[in-house]
This record gives structure tokens, C-alpha cells and sequence, in this order.
């Protein structure tokens, strides 16, 4: 028996990514690839490296052309996605690459988003504690930020286990330009962003704030405070978060490193590295893979933990079809068995 | 039925590539991979995107360790594998993805490699007139060099179609610096590469000219002379190639068109886009898929063909792989079925 | 005694780095700068690495701003650079970075542009044969197109020389994204474009391709065609041409090199390399220089020239400004005494 | 009167940063250059982009051929320039690119580096409080580090005004490649960086440690302790540095925005952005300046400094001339006033 999917936003980065997923997926049959202002066109004309899809033709993004599929895969601005999801059928399995359904508590929704708040559904990583089994049989499904999702799988072991102190996280990550989008603007072309690196959304205004606090609150069974401070780096994929906390007294470089080794052992897609490697995003080019280092920084109190994701992978499609496949009782590694690509 | 593989070379780009490709084959299982001075190593410290074999350990590159397996594939270089390649058993499928076979005029592999001619294998570019039929059953195969793939795959159909003229062909090709190999030369680091272009090997003196010419003379069965100028591009992989012939008189652009339209119309991996898009390096990274574009210049009398592959997949692992599964009567797209990974 | 320049489109590529120059060269003062869209911004917003005037504030681009100034810049669209160009005082040095005034020929201007041909001025590239002698006391004068500088100093020694032949030039060059422009578009982004190579124009329809073949013709006294291709390469700044032609029967290797070495050993900007030495784009990044290398493929009957610039420095703003110098009677190199940046 | 220079270590990147600006510098002229294994070559091999001294020959760097100049760089591993500096007459000035005279603290030395302390020069930043006064007529100046010349512009004056806490600074850091050297190391090769991010030297063993706490304990007159994570980017040259600190209770954005407008708003190169506007390590490309911007998280609790300077330039080879005027009496801004090269 195959899967019916449709894919909506297939124009974006986030959309294009989950159909080079799922063209792999040897459980799913793809039906309708759908757009806004690119409806009518060629997928190969947008998206030229799935050449698996080449002639298909997209669809306007509306219910009806959504409707009737077992999945449907929403790669829409915030707020798009909400309208959109209330409209589908209860049993249809619907996976929201977008942020509507993240956060649990309305007023940080409303603090940083602006707008009200379209309720809170399964959090699509499964990777963080009892989160697999939230996500079984779950027919709502958001999946996590970029971001959040290096964040949260960079220090959840060490809060889980009560290592490390809330109070004073400190996060610095550098993503790759896909990130900021497939947006025609002056900022974001070659000639500006080549050889270049720059901040933005620094001083705690980035919306995956309040993500990575609620997920790391939930480890801590406590309050976690987090500044956040993300990069751009000229680079088309890719995350490299540094993650810092201070660490509880006492606490050794072993018992940190026992806890992350524990938390991530059986995972498919999260690899603490052996002693003396550490992430480079390139490991993990196109792949649902997130490679993980950690250190004990003594003189300063503070582990220092860096994680590489491939922002538009793990970071986003390939976490969204990780979770469609629990969702749906498949196995967790179909259509994600890909090595990254390097060099 | 499973077929057994050895890999040597798997420290290198070539050998990792051929690696990362089987990985995801539903008909092969992996056994020795062999390294040189980093035989000992765990395959994870030196090629860290292939998550599925991070574990396996490296062995010697010997002909005991390769012997016993279906397939290897030798990925050494040249010079290294007719060695090899002598002792390993004649029913092995022995597929070389360097120079050493590749040649059918050992007066131009002398001149070119300086050491004697160590035969000639079938060449495994199954998208060349006759090609497939002679790769089936083969137990010898000499992988294409980079650029020649390219410029083969570029040009053939006009020359097989009598179209162009032999006597003044002129290739200009960029390549990723994978083409200069993964070797600890202060040339090739980053700092020095990135944001420069640089051409080498100009005025006639590449190793890939007689490869070239080798191909399109056949095509014509006439003589072909080829001026070929390879550039190395700040970009890790990606060989974009741009060949122009003289078009013969009255060759119309309709023609042109055709002749390489019905050439590929039913290949799985050489795609002519349709007219006014152009290939982009990016939309073949990681996949075997070459996409090829053509221009008549009326007012220069010349045809302009680009064509744009991955050097260290349809460039080299994929067209390897691709070639095993026609000799041995497999799906020849078995895997290989993964999209390009962009942006 | 200072002279008094101007500097419209200064929001865009070309303006910038005549700027950039400007703010370095001893003999002028900067009056007005001028924008289109971007009037009444700080150019610190618009040109973040131009310290020197990052408080001034641009100004509309219009004939009285313009006006009163001993030299005026037009870094315009083309179109827009005649028109104003028209209205400026006749004794004022008019510097038009634009394509309006380079073709003598009132049909390939048609053919090309689409529009009325706005007139012909003296050419700023000094380094051809006479061309020095017709910019001295110019107060009109049209700056060569990037494309074209490269190719016209990678071939006009072979051709002023008589030792090449006008019926088969073969040129392709690799230019970095500035060359593209300032413009939000998605094919341009970033994340598109690292990584990636790609052509455009392919078949004869480059603007630039007239320019190319009015300056070889004028070399050789004869009709030249030539066959040009640009490609679009992963890095900020810089442009590589291989520019090939063929060969006179009997030329040899020694007579192409003394006559290259010839023509530019006076040249305070233009280098040939010594033998063995290839140029490199990121060599010349951010001056005014170029630097070139030949070899001759026997073989193929062809000279491979390769010429590196700096597609806005030498390219454009580098050779406007070197232009002024001699029109005005500064020293050639006043304000483009600046290194290469490297690494 | 023109001041006689020797610049050591020319081959590598510092050595030919200093030669970069000195070529341009209206008040020196250059004597010995000198080299390691390189002596004997042109230095137009070593450094193609260095047009104007294309043609001189390494010297060998012996304490003979760098006698008899007014100032010497040095520009040498650690170790080697106290070596030969000892050696150098004291009336010499002389600038020690290097590690060997930064640090105050012997044990914090012998910590990091392994041997035995050889002095302390006065630290040429002299954007630190009184640094300017301690530079005048010094016969001897270590440039400081690189990593530490952005977090101590970061910091400072958040210190220096007591307006920040000692006991939790965070700083993560982004160098392009040429901050690893011109070596010949696989892992620094353009195939493998491009594309890519990783971190190195993580959990407090990085060698600038004890250079940012020595120079912000000084501004808060008390100890400072550091966490200091530095990472390698996709790009040639650059470092940006995201430094965060927590506030003392009470302490508004207004508050910080005027120490850090006062502590530069004197200073030719170290420039604090309009807010709104964020740092782009492009923005300084090869040139001496330094920008900055600051926000308050109030949630965290944490202002956040963002730096960008070019880890050759500011970082390096700039700041050394930069405190030789001022150290000599000349312009401080001599041979400084260069753009930055963008885009």
C-alpha cells in the first residue's frame, strides 16, 4: 500500500526539499505539488536538480487541490498555514514545515508572532524525550525551526539530566543563506553575501526563542532563559550552532559526556562524535543527519556543545518526513537513508 | 541475490563518492574498503558525510584484501590500478574510475602519461552511440575521465549526425576544486580559491585531450581536433563545460535541436532542457544526471553546447556505477536515483 | 588645484567603485553623488565599506546636480547615461560607465540595444595600440564593457601583430555575480548561486560581443568574428577570459610571446606573466590591474590567451578613472596605485 | 624623510598583508623582505596580487638581512620572533605580527603556549583606553591577536564604564580561512571548507583566551572570565564576532549606546554603526576599519556586541602600521586610508 502526499509551497526552499525526500520514499506516491504565484509552471522550471519531478506541472495552493491525499506537507509563510490546516480533514495527516503550531504558550505566540495564536500540535522531533511517542498515529504535526531543532538537540541531554543551570544559556548559530529564503532582495544576493558574515535579529527579537526556551524548559522540568544570536554565512546549507550553558557544580567532562552518549546511542539521525572530531555542516549536506561535540570549558563554568545540521534537512524537511514515517507506522528511516554530499 | 563490492581509494574523493552512491544500492552489500596510508582509520574520520559506514575500518589497498569480491572498483592513481588490475581474477568485474584503461592509441597514452600502455577497457559512457551494448556482461571497465564526460556528452550527437566539423573544436570547462583532488597543496586551500577563477594546463597538454578526441573521432568516424582549456572554479564540485564545433553548411537550428533531443530523449540521465534554460552546476550536485543546453551562433558559424555535470558523480562514481549495473545486468538506474541536492 | 567630480548611479556596483577610487585619488574632490530610487539615503546604508563618505547623502540624479563639476561619472542604465550625457556642458569630462557611446556602427548599436544610436566617443582603453594619444584632452568618453576589456587585452597583441586569424575567435569567460548587477532577483540569490556555474546569452546575442569584434577588427585592420560566451561564476568580483584564435601558419611560440611581451612592458596596469605562471582572478581583486598568460596548442593551430580583471576595477571603474587621468593630464595612475586584495 | 622597513615572514598572509599597505604607505620605503623557505624567489610568485613589488626576491629572514632599517615586521611563527628580536638593535622599531610579547602574565603564557615567557611590549590596540599614549615612541609592539582585537572593540567599553559583569563573558567567534594559515593541511583545502562551518579549539584551549581576559580585566580593573568558541567560515578573509556579557542591574540600552558612541566616535577606524545597521565582514574587506553594533536583550539580561573587522587588516597587518605611526609620530592613518572592497 503507498501513502498519497501532496506537497504545498513547492517553489520554496522548504517545499523543493521535502520533494526531494520524499521522490526517494519508497512508500509514497507524490499527488499534488501545488504554489502561489508559481502555479501553472514546470516544476523543473523552479526546482531544476529534482529531475525525478521535472514535468510536473504545480498546482494553486488552495484546499480542494490539497484535499483527498493521506498527507499533505504545508511549506507556507506563518499564518498560511494555519488557515489552510483548519480546513483539511481531521484524518488527513497534515505537517506543518511552518512555525503556526510550535509554541504552546499564546502570549509568546502573540510576543513575537504578532498575531493570534492558531493552537499547539505534536512537535515534529522526535529525538527529545517521550517526543517519539507524542508522535505516533498523530495526524497534526509541526515541525520544529532550524534553529530550535540544532538548539534542542545540542542541550536537552545536559537539561534532562539536570547538568546544567537554566538561567544563563547562551546560543550563537551561523546559518547557511537558504535560510533567509527564496526571496528576490538586494541583501540577499551573491555578489553581497559572498565572503561575507553578518548578524541579524540580534538583541532577542528572533522568533525560535521562545521555541528553544519552551524546549529546553520542558527538559529542565524548569525556566531556561536564552540569548540567541544568529548569523548568516556565505554558504548555501546549513547550521552551526555553539551552544553554551553553565554548568551545574560538580558536574565533570564525563558525566557530560555519558549523558549526551546516552541520550543520542540509538538514534538514527543524531551522532555525538568520537573525542577529538568536530561537526562540520558539510558532513551533513542534504542528509537528516545532525553530528554533535560537546566540551567542558573548566576555567569558565561552561559546556560548550556544537551542532551540525543541514538547515533544510534534519532542520526542516527531513524532520518533517522523520516524523510523517512515526506518524504513520513506517519505518522511521524510509526515504531519509542518504549520505550527505561532499566534498 | 546480493553482489559483493570492494572499494580502494576511500580515502580519496573519487573513492568516496563510489561509496556514498553504493550505500543507498538495493542490490550490492559493501566489503573491504581500502585506503593506502589511511588504511587502519575508521572511515568516519575521513569521510564523516557517510554516516552508514562510519564504523568501518580501512584496509590495506592489496590485491589479497580486493580478491574475492564481484565488483572493485579501483580508485587509485594511474599507473596504480593496472597493476592491481592484472592480478585480480578475470571474473571479477573490474571497474577503474582512473586514466589507466581508458586510451585506445598507446602512442597518445605515452605521450600524454609518459609509461606504457596498459590496454584498453570498454568505456563506460552507455549514453555514446553503441556504448550500452558494449558495457553488458563486461568484466573490465574503464570509468571516463571528468571533462571528457562532459565534453562527450556535449558534443557526440552533432558529431554521429554529421552536423559539425572535426577540424576545429574548441572546449573551455570550469571545474570544482574535487577536480584537483584531496591533496594538502597551499594552491588548493580555501583561503587561496575561494572567490578566484584560474585556468591550468593551457595550450594543449591535458591528459583528457586524446580521451576527447578519442570519443568524437569515433563519433565521426573522422578525425577530430579539440583545443581544451580546463579552469578550476571556486566551488567544491560541478564541472561546467562549454564546447562549440562549426557547424557544417545549411545545419539549421532545427536540426541541431533534433539530433540531440532524439540522442538523449530516452536516457535517465542526460537531459536536453527545453529551449531558453540553461544548465547550472548546482542542479547536478550529488546526482548522475548531466543537463545539456545548445545555441547556434549564425553569425560565428559555430554551435555552443553546455553541459553541465557532477565531476564525482556522473563525472566519476555515478557513470562507474552506472556502468557496473548495465554489465551486470542490473537496472542500470539502481542507485542512482537520488535528485541533485540544491539549492 | 583640485578637481571637482561627480558621481551619479553611485547606489549600484559600477558607482560604488568609482568611489571607491575617488576617495583615494589625490588630485580630485568629491561633489556631488547622485541616486535614482536610493536619493536622500546616507551612502553608508547603500556602500557600507566606503568609511570615507559613509555620511553623505545621495542626491537625485538630475542635470542640475550634476552639473558644475569639472568631471561628471554616469554609472546609469544604458539609455539613461545619453540622455543626461546630452544635456551636460560641453567643456565637462563626461565618463560614461554605460554601453551608449562604445559602437561606432549605428546598425550593431540597433541590433544589439534595440534603440537610436546615441553617437560614438573616444574608447578608455588606454592600452591599445593609439588609443592612449585619443584620450588625451577627450571630454567625452565611453568606458569599455567589462568582457570587452578582458578580451581586447588578452587578443590585440596577436592581432595588431598579424599573427592571428580574424575568421574563428573563440572567447569564454567566467565573470563573478557583481557583474550581473545590484538587482533583487531570485536567480541571483546566494544560496542559488554559491556553488554554481551557469552561461548566459549563449549563442551570439552577448551586447558585448560587437564591442569585442570592433576592437579586434581595428587591431587587424580586417573582419573579425568572434564566438563569445559568458558564464556566471561563484564569487563576488573578477573575470577570467580564454580567448583562442587561430594561428597564421608559421607563427611560432617565440614570436607570439615577444609580441604580447611587447605591447604591454611599458604598461603600468597590464602584465604578462612570466612563463609558467597563470593569472588568477582573486590576483587582481579590487585594483586596477590585469594580468595575462598565453600558450600556443600546435596541435590545434590556436593561442590560448587568459586574461584576468577585475570586472569592476579594470573592468569599469578602475578604467574610467585611469581614463580621466589622461584626459586631464594627471598621471596615468594617480588613485589606482592599490594592490590586489589577497587572500 | 622616508623611513627605511623589513617585513619578515613575506610569503605567508600576515607578512603579505603588511606589504600590502606599506606599498602604499607615502612614508616608508621597503627594504629586506624576507622569507623561510621561500628566500631566493620572486616575490610576484608568492604574492601575484602585489603588483608593485612583483619583481623583488625574498631575502632570507636572518637577523643580518633585517639589521639597519628604522622598523622591522615581524611576521613569524611564535617562538621565532622573540628569537630574533632579541638580537635586533633596541633602537630599531620593532612589530611583532606575532604571539611571543602579548602577554603580561608569565604562568597564563607558559598555560598556553608551552614555554617560557619572553617579555612584554606594549599591545598595539590603541583604541583601548590610554593604549595610544603607551604606543608613542615604543621601540617595541606586539599586534595583538586577531580573535582578540574584535572581542576587545566588542567589549571594552562596556567595561571600562562598569556597566557590565566580569564573571560570564561569552564570545563566539567566525574567522575566514586565511585565519588558519597558508598551509598545506587537507582539511584547509577549498573542497573541503567550501560550503562548510565548523568550530576548532573548543572548550577554553584557544590560545587568544588569555589575550581577551588580560585586555578586559584591565578595562574593568578586576578579573574577567571568558568562554571563547572560534569557528572557520566559507570565506577568505574576516572574522565576526558575536561577544555578549551580562549587564549590571540597572543598566539601560541608552546607557550602552552612549559608552560605546563615546569610547569611538574619535576613532578613525573603529566606527559604531546608526542602529538598525549590523555588521557585515564585507564591509571592512581589506581594509583597516572596524564596525560595530550592540543591542540589549532584556530578557537575557545580556547585551550582545557584534563585531566585524578583517582578521588581516585590523586584525593583523593594519593594526601593526597603525601603531607604527603612532609610535613614529606620523599620521596615525597613514597607508590606512583604503576603502574596504565590496561587493
Amino acid at each position: 500500500m503507498t501513502i498519497s502526499v501532496a506537497v504545498s509551497g513547492a517553489s520554496g526552499y522548504a517545499g523543493g526539499e521535502i520533494l526531494r525526500f520524499l521522490a526517494g520514499h519508497p512508500d509514497v506516491t507524490i499527488g499534488a505539488i501545488t504554489a502561489h504565484s508559481n502555479a501553472g509552471s514546470r516544476l523543473g522550471e523552479l526546482q531544476p536538480h529534482l529531475h525525478a519531478l521535472a514535468n510536473r506541472i504545480l498546482e494553486d495552493t488552495t484546499v480542494e487541490n490539497l484535499t483527498g491525499h493521506d498527507v499533505v506537507f504545508l511549506a507556507l509563510p506563518h499564518g498560511a498555514s494555519a488557515e489552510i490546516a483548519a480546513q483539511l480533514p481531521a484524518g488527513t495527516v497534515v505537517i506543518d514545515a511552518g512555525a503556526d503550531h510550535r509554541l504552546e504558550d499564546p502570549a509568546a505566540w502573540e510576543k513575537f508572532y504578532g498575531s493570534a495564536h492558531a493552537g499547539t500540535w505534536p512537535y515534529g522531533l522526535p529525538e527529545l524525550p517521550g517526543q517519539r511517542d507524542a508522535l505516533r498515529g498523530a495526524t497534526r504535526i509541526a515541525v520544529p525551526g532550524c534553529y530550535p531543532t540544532s538548539a534542542l538537540l545540542a542541550l536537552t541531554p545536559g537539561f534532562s539530566n539536570h547538568l546544567l543551570e537554566g538561567d544563563d544559556v547562551v546560543i550563537v548559530s551561523a546559518s547557511g543563506m537558504s535560510g533567509a529564503g527564496k526571496a528576490a532582495k538586494v541583501n540577499l544576493i551573491g555578489a553581497e553575501v559572498m565572503g561575507s558574515m553578518s548578524p541579524y535579529g540580534v538583541g532577542g527579537g528572533h522568533r525560535h526563542i521562545p521555541e528553544i526556551e519552551q524546549g529546553l524548559s520542558k527538559a529542565l522540568n524548569g525556566p531556561v532563559t536564552v540569548s540567541f544570536t544568529p548569523t548568516l554565512a556565505p554558504m548555501s546549507r546549513g547550521i552551526l550552532t555553539t551552544a553554551t550553558a553553565k554548568v551545574r557544580p560538580g558536574v565533570t567532562a564525563a558525566e557530560l559526556r555519558r549523558a549526551w552518549s546516552e541520550a543520542y546511542e540509538e538514534e538514527p539521525f543524531v551522532h555525538l562524535l568520537p573525542e577529538g572530531q568536530w561537526p562540520a555542516t558539510k558532513s551533513v549536506q542534504g542528509s537528516n543527519h545532525a553530528v554533535i561535540q560537546l566540551a567542558l570549558d573548566q576555567h569558565a563554568g561552561r559546556v560548550i556543545v556544537c551542532c551540525a545540521i543541514d538547515n533544510l534537512a534534519k532542520g526542516t524537511a527531513g524532520g518533517a518526513i522523520q516524523s510523517m514515517n512515526i506518524a504513520l507506522g513506517l519505518a522511521e528511516t524510509a526515504g531519509l537513508n542518504v549520505q550527505g554530499v561532499a566534498p
